[in-house]
């Protein structure tokens, strides 16, 4: 089969692999019909994930007809549609019983990572039954793409972690694609105010289209400034680091308000300054957090239901014969004006 | 001043009574500016309610201008717009400590039930303080009104009582005013479905228009079949009671899916059969509650951003000079087709 | 081997069985080092529980030794130590991912009910990696026994599912096992008052040394009251009903207090009369529930620390072959003084 | 009357000041019966805390009896008994209304901070009904006053907002006064593990007998190690941070395992070092917070009925002429073994 595959940073071709095997009887085969591509792996192809070896094929999100399944595995057979989630679960081990699926002690995130991953024309899914998610007849499945990863991750890690209410102001820093689910999935709570914060003024305007209630330019230093004028002075609520630098964490902890959140998504590099002095006496919580992936089964009943609509994040449609070219724009993002691409199989 | 007064069993009149003044220094009086009709008043009317006695101002729902205030008050001043809360609170007994106002030991529900209301020219507000929220500029007022007593009680009682979540089915069962309530504050949780019951199509068709994803007319005496059959046969995560007799307790406990809630609204003359020999190992929740207005501030900052609309709910418009005839559409809705009406100064 | 064999109401009977075998890749098969008797045996031997059909192993709890694993087991191996839970849990349906192992599509409570169960000298429990429990060494293990099903009942569905909290006034109806449980259990989270509630005066002394703080003989049909004046006339936070009777459930409704959570443990064979026309404005919360389970990690991290002693339920012993003598003094646990009994393997 | 009173820097006496009387209708002024210092009088002594005016009298935490009401106090009357909290609450605020009494607009922190203080014959106390508690009858008075601060704040701060929950492996960084506050109150949710960390063996040692299951010296520079050793390598599931500087917080950060939280109690200089390269990931909340006092209801059960005997914590006892000996004890408290002492009007 064909395959995207790494070779080492800056190194990736789309060339021959072989069609994976059922290796373990909770194991799945399924063939991918829809794929995309994640800021991650664009950190693999620079280098920054150095578990990631010379011939992985990347890739984990997706969406495709089960193959295969082994003895072991009952929600799913032959022939059935399915949701491939970014993070693999084994449901049995401590971590998973807590519902904290990253930190399962055989599976968190390895798909594309330290097993071969989604994008290519067939993956093998460990712990299929809990890994894999029926896919609703009639639900558009480009949409439903964007649940392997995204929504989840701006949904748990930014709105739940945030504890995103009903009358809340939420600011999110960083209108990439994670900020931007951050803020699709926010108004599934129906906050009083949604301001996004970014320096591409493209970004901006498409988190305006997609329900922010204020756009702040953060390109003038004066950002936290900005965001406690709009919300009368006192800071948010909530307040959502889609980044991941000293600097935009920085942001956060200046805008949030007495007794608020700041929720962090960004994967960070490097340790930030924690403004201890101040806010000690501030009844805040801050939280980190992978994605678990738990709340899978609620944004597909979410989508189903018409109550979010993550298709409007994607930007750029390709073949999956042209997985290369799909690199090479969702790499570009600000100038292809790029959220999130979708790879069909044909 | 002109009000609105009960005289004993099926006899009220619009008539002369003395202008309040202030009591005690937590005290304010509010000229009545907007004011409305609650379902209460027509059971204090048919003599349901023997603490309201022969003399007594009827209503507990409205919106004005402060007068005067006590020398405690600090809060609010002369001529500040407030909305007039149906619970009163001292903000310092045990209860409202909890935030269970409702309970209060120098409050709770009083206004046109033991101390006169606000059906009438002018009100004094005890412990105003706690007791009165200040109106937000340029925001609709004849919607407010709708604040003061069936929005908190629809969402607090039910929406909350209940933990609507995003991905969630729901069914209300009564489509009155309070059930519509709930009905509008739900969707600030994005439920996946929100199926509405009554006997009244009238209503039913109202509560489509609202936001229902499904309407189910229970005069068949099948409502709670056709209810599973919408889940697909699981039952709903949530059921709201929102009429107050036995046979809708009883659709609730019905319909209600493993695992889910129950939350009554309704206000129940009779006992009613709790089937425990089936929920008994059936994990659910039922809840019961008066409206605490602890969400009023919430519910506020939702009508100024406009993530609800409860002006919705407003059929029929009167002068206050009209409270007479505003009644008698009220007492006649089914027929008039009234939701709420409300009440203008001039 | 030997096993404990049920022939029909009022017919039991120890006798020669085949030694059971792993039917599917996730069984184990444990050989039985200690096992008890439950109540719910008692409901089966007097025929209440039709589904349990003739030639049925009874006995749904116990500890023992891995035998032998299938080959999806991962978490045990032959010669491991394990605690066998109630509960029986695949760990990869939808109630299970919710943590309600209790409706598990394939498991729930099936041990000497669906299934062959403990009360023999091997069993086979399916879906053994999320359905046995590692036994900590040097723990005393008659008393994690208790640990199979009445501790987490006790705790999951009358404790957690009640709320309690340091401070709370409790009131458990019903001194047997599953009340002590509770009565045991509650102490994890230090309430102020705990009350319990019970017509035999031998398990109210029982209760007195567990912990309670308060005991309450309701044969004058007065304890309501007398839990009320325990109480200063507010009623208790907590009221745990731990019996399965409409007298019961009804004094808990009538002693639980404003703001208040009934939470049932006791199996119901008919309804109850639910007081709505005084509770509906109470602001109570009433739950129902079978043990899921969820809280044994737990559980044995307490009982390993020491922060709980449920060794003290036990007032007999016996050997695996005198399990018909273990019966006959449990079915007559008034006269008998019985709680739970020990049955070991030698 | 006598009071101590700070003339800035280094300087404090025990001086003629005028009795206080009543400026508000919501005053009450209170006999002090008993008195005690904290560690935060030292920092204003120190200097380092400005607000702190030349002239003030001291102390925030005291018992007594009512002298005098204000005209709108009605929860109080003279000659009740009651504790003093350390936070002044108006309970009409918007920060009030939510239970962050601490950010009170009108009051929080200002006993001997903003206003004169406890350290005295007679203080008054702003909004009494909402910052006063009435005094059980027949319970230890030295111990209540214990709950003025200390209790509150260790267990808000620390055991609520760390979510220290059955089970639970629980490290405390500093066993000072607030630590081991902290280590009191976290026995009411019963975690399997309590470490106290401390440079000091003798607070260590105090720290056992108060309830620690292990301490640690973190001279060595290992503490995180030690603490991690002592988890099976996993961390704590809660670390309290109840020191104040960089050091502490670091260790708190580097052995709280993953899923777990860092709830930060003291009082903070500097900013501190995250290290979001390795928590990003890893599923963690750190809070932060000044005590609201929300908890004092729940606290004064709790000591009423035994559950806590914050009296333990009383090392020294002195009369009140006597307060400038006793700063001096509690200001050397390494070399005079102290942790609080109690200052009696007789």
């Amino acid at each position: 089969m064909k395959a995207l595959v790494y070779h080492g940073p800056g190194k990736r071709s789309w060339e021959e692999k072989p069609k994976p095997t059922i290796l373990k009887p909770t194991d799945a085969v399924v063939r991918v019909e829809r794929t995309t591509i994640c800021g991650t792996d664009l950190h693999i192809l620079k280098g920054d994930v150095p578990e990631v070896t010379d011939g992985r094929i990347l890739g984990h999100e997706g969406l495709g007809v089960v193959e295969e399944v082994g003895s072991a595995v009952s929600n799913f057979k032959k022939g059935d549609r399915v949701l491939i989630s970014c993070i693999t679960s084994d449901g049995k081990c401590d971590a998973c019983k807590r519902g904290m699926y990253s930190h399962c002690a055989d599976g968190g995130w390895i798909l594309g990572h330290l097993i071969d991953g989604t994008q290519a024309e067939y993956v093998r899914i460990p712990h299929a039954d809990n890994s894999l998610y029926a896919v609703p007849k009639g639900v558009d499945e480009d949409a439903l793409v964007m649940l392997s990863d995204i929504l989840p991750t701006g949904f748990e890690v930014g709105v739940l972690n945030g504890k995103v209410k009903p009358g809340d102001t939420v600011a999110i820093v960083g209108s990439g694609p994670i900020g931007l689910a951050a803020l699709i999935t926010a108004q599934l709570f129906s906050p009083a105010a949604l301001i996004m914060v970014d320096l591409d003024d493209n970004r901006l305007e498409a988190a305006m289209k997609l329900g922010a209630t204020s756009a702040v330019n953060s390109g003038d230093g004066k950002a936290a400034e900005k965001v406690k004028a709009l919300t009368g002075g006192a800071g948010v609520d909530v307040a959502i680091e889609a980044v991941g630098i000293p600097a935009t964490f920085d942001l956060c902890q200046e805008m949030v308000a007495a007794g608020g959140h700041v929720a962090n998504v960004g994967v960070h590099g490097k340790s930030v300054l924690l403004k201890l002095e101040k806010l000690w006496a501030h009844n805040v919580t801050i939280t980190t957090g992978l994605v678990d992936t738990y709340t899978t089964p609620m944004l597909l009943k979410s989508v189903t239901s018409n109550r979010i609509q993550p298709r409007k994040l994607i930007t750029h449609e390709f073949k999956l014969g042209e997985l290369m070219k799909a690199y090479d724009t969702f790499g570009d993002a600000a100038k292809e004006k790029a959220l999130k691409v979708i790879i069909r199989r044909e």
